[in-house]
Formats: C-alpha cells, sequence, structure tokens
C-alpha cells in the first residue's frame, strides 16, 4: 500500500512530521507508457533489420498517421518540440534579428529557444479566461521588428485562435502555435493541427502522446515542410529544397528515431482510451473539489461543442480558502505529490530575460500566475487518489484557521 | 540467403542489370541493437515507475559510468551530440559574433551547428595522416576573432592533440573535440574524454555506444559542467549555476531519457566485445584487399601502443587501380552496399557555407576528399560477406580495362 491513511490533528499532515499521503508520489505527467509486450512487438522488426534511426518506416508511418489525425498536409517528426519551435522561428526570421511575440503566462523554455533561434522575446498579456494570447494586446505588441507571433494553445483552451490569425494576418507577420499541451482539443469543432502556419507538438512520456521523447510539427505549407525536413538532419546529403531559401544554411541534428516513432504510434492508437480516462480523473477532481469555498478547477470547454484532453488539471486557489495558493502547494507537495504551481512566475517575472531587456507591466499574466497549481493527474494516479485527496482537502477546510496559525507562526520564527 | 553468388561476367554486375551482390543492403553504422531480452529487462523498472525521462536513475547511473569510462569528472548526458557542440560553441562565444576553427575534411554538419550558435565557421586544412587538424594551419586560422577550435578526432587517429592543445593554448583560444568516431581511442597511451576543454560522443544507433539516439560531453571543467547541466533543461526550475554566466539565457531541451540511457548503459558493458568483433572485421577487410595494386585500407595505430575502436574501415583508391573513387563506389553502391564516399565533399566546397563566405584554398582536405569509401561495417555485415567483397574486387581487378571502358561508354552517350 502506497498511500497512507485519513488525516485526524495537524500532526498528521506531512508538513509537520506525519506520514505522507503518498509514499510513491503522484506526479503531473501523463506517462502512459505502453506495455512491455506491446513495444516489443513493435520493436522486433526494427531491432532485427537494424534500421532504428534516420527517417526509417516507423518514422514515416508515424508521420502519415499524424498528419491524418491532425487533417493536416505534412507532419515533420523531430527530436523534441523545443527543436521544433526553434527551427521554426529561426527559419521564420530568414536571417534577421528581430522579435518573437509570445504569451508572458506560458513555459519558460520559449524565452530560451527565441534566443538560441537568434531572435529577441517580446512577452504579451494573455486573456483571463483562456490564458492565451490576448488578440488585443497582441495587436499593441506587434512592431516592425517582429519576425513572427508564437500563440501557445493550453490544455483548458486553445485561445481565440480566429482572432489571435486575424491580428497577426493585418500586421502580415507568421503565426505559429505551441499546441503541445492541446493535442486532440478543437477549436470551434475543427480539430488543432492546422491552424496558424505551423503547430509543434511533443511525443515526451509526460504528454499526452507518449513516445518517450520526441516531438512534431503540422503544416499545410509544402515549402516549409521540405525545409524543415532538409534541416532536421545535417547528416542527409539532400540538397537544399527550392525556395524558402535566402538563409544561412542552419541544419540540425533533430531526428526522431525509430523507437520514439514506433511508441508514438502506438500511443496514437490508444488515444482515445488516454482521453477518456483522463476525464473520469477530471470529473473525479471536480468531485473532490466540489463545495469547497475559494478552490475550483479551471474548467474545460463544453464537451457538447469542442475536444478537449483533461490532461491538465489545475486548481485556483482564491479567499475565502484558509491557505494562500504557496502555503496550499507546499502542503500538497509534504504529502507526496510531485506537483508544482501553473505558470509562476509569469515570464517577464522569472528573471530570464535576455539581458538589457526591461520586464513589462503585463497585468493578466502577473495575476494568473499567483493562483493556481497543476494537481497530480495521468496513468500513476487512481480515482481513489483523487478521492483521498478530496478528505485531506475537506480536513484542511475545517481546520482552516488554526493551521493557518501554525504555518504562519512556523515560517516567521 | 541474402547474398548472390560470385560474378562471373560484366553482366552480371549488378550496375549492368545482373543479381545484387547482397539483397538485404550492407550498411556502414554499428548498430549494435541490444537483444530484446536484455533491452526488456533494463527498461521494466522505467517503465513500472512512469520514470521515463527528465534526469532518471539510467540517466543518473549512464554519466557516472560513462566519466569512470573516459577517467573524466563529469559527463553530461544529452539528447544527441550536435546539441552538445552547439552548446558548447555558444557558451564559449560568451555573447560574442565569431569564429569557430575547424577541419574542413570532416562532417557537414558542423558547418550548421557553428551557425546554430551564432558563430561563422573558419575552417582549417588537415593532416594528410590522421586527417585531423594540421597544427601549423591551425596557427595561422586563429585570429582575433576566434571564439573556440573545434577539433574533431577521427576513428583511424585523434591527431596530434598535444600540437593542438598547444596551439589552441598559445593562442588564448578554447578547445572542444568532437570524438564522436573516436570513443575508446587513446592518444600516447590515455584514453580520449578529457582532452581540450571537453569532447563530445555519441549514442545514435550507427555509433560504437548503441543508445538508439542521445550524445554526451565530458569534462574536468566543473563549472561548464553545471551550466550544460542547466542548460540542457529549460523544464528544470533551477536558476542559473554562478560563474561562466555573463550570456543570454540559452537553455534547450536536450535531455536523454530513460530508454536511451539505459541502453547506453548496456552497450557500455558490451562495448570490449563490440570492439573485439569490430577488429576481427577489419582484419578481414585487410585480408579482402590485401595485394590488390592502388587499393589499400587507411591505417589504425598499432596496437601495441594505442587502443582504436575499429569502428569505420576506409578505402583508398588510387591508380594503378583501373576504375575511379566514384566509379568504384557506384558499383558497389550498386551491388547492396549502403556506403558513401568519406567526408566528400570537404567542407568548404560543400556549397554550405555561410551566405557571402568565400571558400578558401585548403589542398590537403581537397586531396583526400577525392580518395576514400566507407566500407561496410558494424554488426548487420559478417566475415564471409567481406570474403565475398573481396572475391568481387580481384573480378573488378581483373576484367580492368574492359570494365573501364564500358562505365566510360556508359556514362558519355
Amino acid at each position: 500500500m502506497d498511500r497512507a491513511g485519513d488525516k485526524g490533528a495537524l500532526s498528521d499532515l506531512a508538513i509537520f512530521g506525519g506520514p505522507r499521503l503518498f509514499t510513491r508520489p503522484r506526479p503531473i505527467g501523463q506517462l502512459a507508457a505502453p506495455s512491455v509486450d506491446q513495444l516489443m512487438g513493435l520493436l522486433a522488426e526494427p531491432l532485427a533489420s537494424g534500421e532504428l534511426s534516420n527517417h526509417g518506416p516507423q518514422e514515416r508511418a508515424l508521420e502519415a498517421e499524424l498528419a491524418e489525425y491532425h487533417g493536416v498536409r505534412h507532419c515533420i517528426a523531430l527530436a523534441n518540440a523545443a527543436l521544433g519551435l526553434t527551427m521554426l522561428m529561426r527559419v521564420l526570421a530568414r536571417g534577421r534579428r528581430g522579435k518573437v511575440v509570445m504569451p508572458a503566462f506560458s513555459f519558460r523554455g520559449l524565452l530560451h529557444f527565441a534566443q538560441w533561434a537568434g531572435q529577441q522575446p517580446s512577452l504579451c498579456d494573455v486573456d483571463p479566461d483562456s490564458h492565451a494570447l490576448c488578440p488585443q494586446a497582441l495587436r499593441r505588441a506587434i512592431d516592425a521588428d517582429t519576425i513572427c507571433v508564437l500563440a501557445v494553445t493550453n490544455a483548458n483552451e486553445p485561445g481565440n485562435l480566429d482572432a489571435i490569425a486575424a491580428v497577426a494576418a493585418a500586421a502580415g507577420v507568421p503565426l505559429i502555435i505551441d499546441s503541445v499541451y492541446a493535442i486532440g482539443s478543437s477549436w470551434r469543432g475543427q480539430r488543432l493541427g492546422g491552424f496558424g502556419l505551423a503547430e509543434v507538438y511533443s511525443l515526451h512520456a509526460t504528454k499526452l502522446l507518449h513516445g518517450f521523447e520526441g516531438g512534431y510539427v503540422t503544416t499545410n505549407d509544402d515549402a516549409l515542410a521540405g525545409l524543415l525536413r532538409w534541416l532536421r538532419d545535417a547528416d542527409d546529403p539532400a540538397p537544399p529544397p527550392p525556395g524558402w531559401w535566402g538563409l544561412a544554411p542552419l541544419r540540425l541534428d533533430a531526428r526522431l528515431n525509430e523507437v520514439h516513432a514506433a511508441t508514438g504510434r502506438l500511443a496514437l492508437r490508444q488515444l482515445p482510451e488516454t482521453i477518456a480516462r483522463n476525464r473520469r480523473r477530471h470529473a473525479a477532481w471536480q468531485q473532490a473539489i466540489a463545495g469547497r469555498a475559494g478552490l475550483r478547477l479551471v474548467p474545460y470547454p463544453d464537451p457538447e461543442h469542442e475536444q478537449s484532453n483533461y490532461q491538465v488539471t489545475i486548481l485556483d486557489v482564491a479567499t475565502p480558502w484558509p491557505l494562500s495558493r504557496d502555503q496550499t502547494l507546499a502542503l500538497l507537495q509534504a504529502e507526496g505529490m510531485a506537483i508544482v504551481s501553473y505558470y509562476s512566475p509569469a515570464l517577464h517575472r522569472s528573471g530570464q530575460l535576455p539581458a538589457g531587456q526591461v520586464a513589462p507591466a503585463l497585468p493578466v499574466s502577473e495575476r494568473l500566475a499567483e493562483r493556481f497549481i497543476r494537481l497530480p493527474v495521468g496513468e500513476l494516479l487512481d480515482e481513489s487518489d483523487i478521492a483521498a485527496v478530496g478528505r485531506w482537502f475537506t480536513f484542511i477546510e475545517t481546520q482552516g484557521a488554526a493551521l493557518a496559525q501554525r504555518l504562519e507562526s512556523r515560517s516567521t520564527p
């Protein structure tokens, strides 16, 4: 048994030395690993033939299947999603050193990838409900130095993609989209994959489509697809493709190998069941949180109208909940949950801006960054675990003021 | 049976429509894939625990084992070798846009990785025997814009590492080394790994240490190791390490996942046997080529004094062999050998220099680039295959002039 019993007194809380609720940590990753038998069935052929990398049959099949899944002309498999974003920003700069406009409430890696692409990140505020780029703020953020807009589609909602695309188009700036957390999501009934000039997805083990590691780009642009295929493999003797070509040759080693590709294909076949399990767990979290003053889950769109993957469960902590977000997070972590705050701090407050760049005021991103906790999700968590955390929340709520006081006295010696 | 019989007439040659010698292509990669049982034994635990990426126990163990193998303080596991080279060049530039001096007779990806790092590749001629950087040419190539020297240690010989290091040190320029093809090699009796400021290795399936994919950096520099560990994972919340820090934050997603790490550990344990098999196959190639006028193999150092991995077998084609290097290569490829010329064309003749950079004259590199063929090697080739190619060479030699004439008439319609 890797779960302790319910708490009866403050001293039972792990933060005060009590037994941890989970002795095996409960994570925030999907971690839908294939079974040993399934994996070996897939790998038997590549292992026997020695065809394990360099655009083998598994990679080609994965690309075809993902293109069909997303309803796009091209899928370009890559070593990971970060390289996809970096290559796209570098290509779209066409040799310029400019700016990439991106949301301030997002993954901190985006700041770094833009700089790898030789560009400055330009942070933009987000919509308070979708947490995606705010179209009005985007209009103000684009200037003559902007080489592209990097939108991010979150699991809870892709954001107003039509409005974002319209702003980018009006400014004559290409739009690329980090859709890592929104695989399987739809926008106005259409599955993501073909929005903007290109979208980028992940095959990392913690994401929905488990390839152990990896990523891919989807696009309907033939020339861009050809260029990305050429750029991803410096070892391939092919000459540069026609068109799109005025930039310095910037090939990389960004291939996806056959092991990842085969595993990703398996995960794609299992995706509907994976999403169904996520939805059940998310419903269990809804029940565990329901009725607790000050707590709510960030909602997913109405499943009658939009598809969602239920891959993340975001807890919104506000008064009158007796503890702060950070206190609540610290207590949950102490109980054996391998969880984190959600996009906190906002990127412009992260201390990782390029040297000399002054952090702008982006009030929505700053406010959102103080509110959320990513709760445990994925295959290493079951519904009885979630119910146990629900009872733990009940205990915290009933202990309210006393607990808050004890935590305060603890932090101010 | 995937091998045809010996040739008796010119029309038996595959290039003229005869049966291919090998119906299953014989490649140039090592491809020492683990057995299914071994792989599953290694993966059972990470698959069950869900701990499949993000610096898990397999990655940490691999790093410790490789540091011990190379006799260095630090091994930093990465998604691939290209990212290691790129990160090193970017870090050593310390925000400058300068030049990286590198050999012109080498892997074409180096041109591209330097540009990803924001640097200009500056090509330097090589030594005619070791094929590594020529120390005298290196001295002339380093100038005030040089941010580092990127040496390459080839499988046949690392080059004069003492002299190269002395030239770099005298110029006050850091030396990094692409040692992808020289894993297991020694220089003056000391195994590679701790030469220069850092060395870079590969775990790609076609290389000696088979992790399916992946790479690593070895270094004895504590500050550099800490910085690379921080840079390789933009998802890690750790703050930047002290020291070495004046550059823009440039983190990447360059993690090695647990599947690759576990496979790489297995390959490391099997490395002595893998090298022993390579050495036997190389000896078989020696025998197959022996005594044919105009053909020789690029030699490895005397095994009494230096360790080598025998990972590549390079055929040197010269008069009086009746066919040119390119004709010989075309015939071998037609027979079902998935082989290529060796570093041809030289990088300054590759058409992939940065826009505006004029190709210098580098006569040794140019001459070497016209001579060599990489023969099939690795686990998908056995000694009877090599003997069959030996008999094939006998046939070519005996047909000499008639064959050359028929090929010439074929190419000039």
